[in-house]
Parts: structure tokens; sequence; C-alpha cells
């Protein structure tokens, strides 16, 4: 592996790792609050599976970058503007309706991506992938039946759904951007060109909004940034919360 | 100085550290969200102040420690449970009327409380107090202003106000409780017999809360545990926002 294609797979898999752990971090906001048992086990469950793909990504950019850190360093010890993630992962938790919103739009976005990632020539990528496209499978028949339930439902979850496809629109285009880093390895058949997802993941989306009575957003506007470190205030207080007690007791093992 | 009497000290000047810090935290809060230029400003000297008492508590508790710690290390590298303050000053900022309600409680009670600390035996206390007094009495100048102004405002400022009273009534007489360490210096001549001080801020509390045509709740109901280090909910959370900066970059100076 050059150095040039090594840097860059460092920086895609700690990217797909940060997605992964501020998703997971924001859905386990919910754990005891769901709106009965078995949903809270269950996204709570979808949680697990988030952090547990970081874990493996983290793992194995701990291995690139060779330096000494290891994945718990990569989670915890990096601040919000060291962070790579895609801003829609950061936005708060929000309302029911708002969380199974972003939720459909990140479950979708992995349908399509992670079959590409199966075909990297990076064995640990792929595997990876391997693994997240059978969780992905049973994350989307959640999120399309919550969708569909609450946009046709009731006039107030109707209203709330519709908010929440309003509110989250703007953040979706940043999951179809590449720039030099992404650019590099899909040419070199390692990482995904996700610039190919975009009609795939805009006809899916719009066939359940459509389903679910819901209204796919005319206004034009987007918010980028997550790549590069420009982030949403959101983040910053969450990575707070979320790495206390690892920054309280620095180095604790147990 | 006897060890006990010592011990006794350092813990005694963390409590009032303590106390400090966190109600200087929580008034800090309000930053950038006064209802007016002049009233934030006002307020986000109010929260110097504190912050200030606790850099010379804590400086004072350094010292009697003797073991390596600074201020710092007092008030950024204590979790929740190693807290002593009063659950007052934890207590969340809520609305506008809910922290100038807190304040008056607190003004009134650092009114009475300062004076006796004055005549401590003990120097340093003595000359904490003695900075202390000038700031309090500015302190209760406003937030007597602002309980009259809100209590006896309109309906909705006193619906609120009174509310916000009756919350907080039941986190007030733990103000007044005495256990073996503060009875020991007392005894001393050292620290304040707080049990003393009850009768005269009831009556000037009384006295206020009439004038802003507040009702005296009559509910007995009380809540105590923080200096054992028993707190309520809203600590933990505070003392993640106000420590992770320093925990992120334990040591750093500059």
């Amino acid at each position: 592996m050059s150095e040039a294609i090594k840097a860059a797979t460092l920086e895609y898999t700690t990217r797909l790792g940060d997605d992964s752990v501020v998703l997971g971090h924001r859905i386990s906001e919910w754990i005891s609050y769901g709106p009965f048992l078995e949903e809270d086990i269950a996204y709570g469950n979808v949680s697990l599976d988030y952090i547990g793909r970081a874990r493996m990504f983290y793992t194995y950019a701990a291995e690139l970058a060779n330096d000494g850190r290891d994945e718990d360093d990569f989670a915890y010890m990096r601040n919000d503007r060291e962070y790579r993630n895609l801003l829609l992962m950061e936005m708060p938790k929000g309302d029911f309706a708002y969380s199974q919103v972003r939720q459909l739009f990140a479950d979708v976005y992995y349908t399509y991506l992670l079959p590409e990632l199966l075909k990297s020539k990076d064995e640990t990528l792929s595997a990876i992938a391997a693994k997240a496209i059978k969780e992905t499978k049973y994350h989307l028949r959640r999120s399309r039946d919550w969708v569909l339930r609450l946009g046709d439902g009731t006039e107030e979850s109707h209203k709330r759904t519709q908010k929440a496809v309003d509110a989250l629109w703007g953040y979706t285009h940043e999951l179809f951007d590449m720039d030099e880093t992404e650019q590099l390895l899909a040419d070199a058949g390692i990482g995904v060109d996700v610039s190919r997802l975009r009609d795939a993941w805009l006809a899916k989306v719009t066939e359940i909004l459509t389903e679910a009575t819901l209204t796919l957003p005319t206004e034009e506007w987007a918010v980028r940034g997550g790549r590069i470190g420009y982030h949403t205030e959101n983040l910053g207080h969450m990575l707070t919360e979320m790495q206390i007690v690892h920054r309280s007791f620095p180095g604790c093992k147990w």
C-alpha cells in the first residue's frame, strides 16, 4: 500500500467510524425514552450496531495510524474539530419523528453504500461492510415502518414528520460529496464514489416519503462541512457528554 | 492548628468553595440570555464574584491539603460525588424568575453568614468574608429588586415567581444544617453556626416575598445531601460541561 493510499485510507476509515459512533450515540439518547418497551430495546440494539461498527472502523484506523492510539483514543480523545462525521449524524435527537426521519435517510444511504464498500480491494473495509449490510436491512425495515406509520398517521404525527423531513433535508446533500481523498480511494478501488449513489438514494427516499403521504422538500439549501471538521453547535455538546467518563479517568482499564 | 481542626477546616473551606463555584457556574449560564444588555452584564459580574470567591476558597483548601493539588484540581478534577455544595446551588437555571428566587435565597443567606465568618479566628476565611460582604450587598439589591418586580408584576410573572418559590423552598432547609465538622469549627471560633441564622434569614425572606405579593410555602418537604456528596441529577450534567475543557487538556498551562 503506497503512503498516499495508506494516509487516505486512514482518513476514510476514521470518517466512516465517526459517522457510526455519532449516529450510534444519538440513537442511544433514546434509551429509556422509547414509545414502548419493545421499541426501546430495538432502538437500543440499532445503537449498538452502529457503535460496534465504529469499533471496527476505529480499530482498523488505529492499525493504519500505528502511532500508539487505540479505538478508544479515536472515539474519546478527539474534539469536535477533529471529528469528520457527516452533519446529518450529529443533529440532535429531536422528537421521535425527527430521529426516525434521520434514521431513514441514513439507512437508505447505507443500503446503497455498503454493497459498494463490500467490493473494496481493502479486505478489512470489505469485511466490515459484509457485517453491516445484514444489520442495515433490519434497520431500514424499522425506520421505513416508522416513517410510514407517523407520516400516514394522525394529523399531529404527519405534521411533525413533514417538519422533520424539511428540517433535515439540507443536511443530506453532503452525503454524496466527494473530495480528493475519497476520489483517490474510489479510483484505487478501495473507497466508494458516493456521488453515484445520489440518484438511487433519492428514488428510494421519494418512494417511501410518498407512500407516507409526505412531501419532498423543494427548498434549495444545503449545509456542509462535517468532512473537514466544520460542525454544527450540536456536536461539541454531544462529545462533551460522550467523552466525560473517559476523559475523567484517562488510561483507566477494567 | 491541631490536625483535627486542620482537616475540618479543609473540608469546610472546600464546601464554601463548592457552593461558590456551582452557583457561579449556574449564573454564568445566563450570559448572553439576559432580558436586556445591562442586566446581562450585571449578572455576568455576579457570576464572576462567585467564581472569584471559589478561587480564594480553593486556593486556601489547596494550601491546607498540601498534597500537590491546586485550585484547578479542586474545581475541575472532582466528580459530583466529591462535591460538597448545597443542593440549592446546583438546581438548574430554570426561567429567569427561578434563577432570581434562588439568588435571593442565596444572597440573604450570605448577608447573615459572611459577617459571622468575618469574625473567624482563621485569618484567611475572615479575609475572604471581608471581600465577599461588599459584593453581597450589591447582589442582594439586585435579586431583591428582581423578585419584587417579577412577583408584583404581571399575572404571568407573578405566577412564575410563586412557582419558583414553591419549587425551591424544600432545598433551603439544608442551608442551616450543622454536622460534626461544622460544629467542631463553630466551637473553635473558626466556622459559623448556620443553625443560628435560620430565623434572621426567614424573617428577611418573608419580608421581601410579602412585599413582592408572594406567598410563603406551607408545604413541609426538604431535600438534603449536598454536604455528604448526595446530589440531584443536575450536578453531574453541570460538572460535565464545566470540566470538559480542563479534562480534555490535563495539566495545560497558558
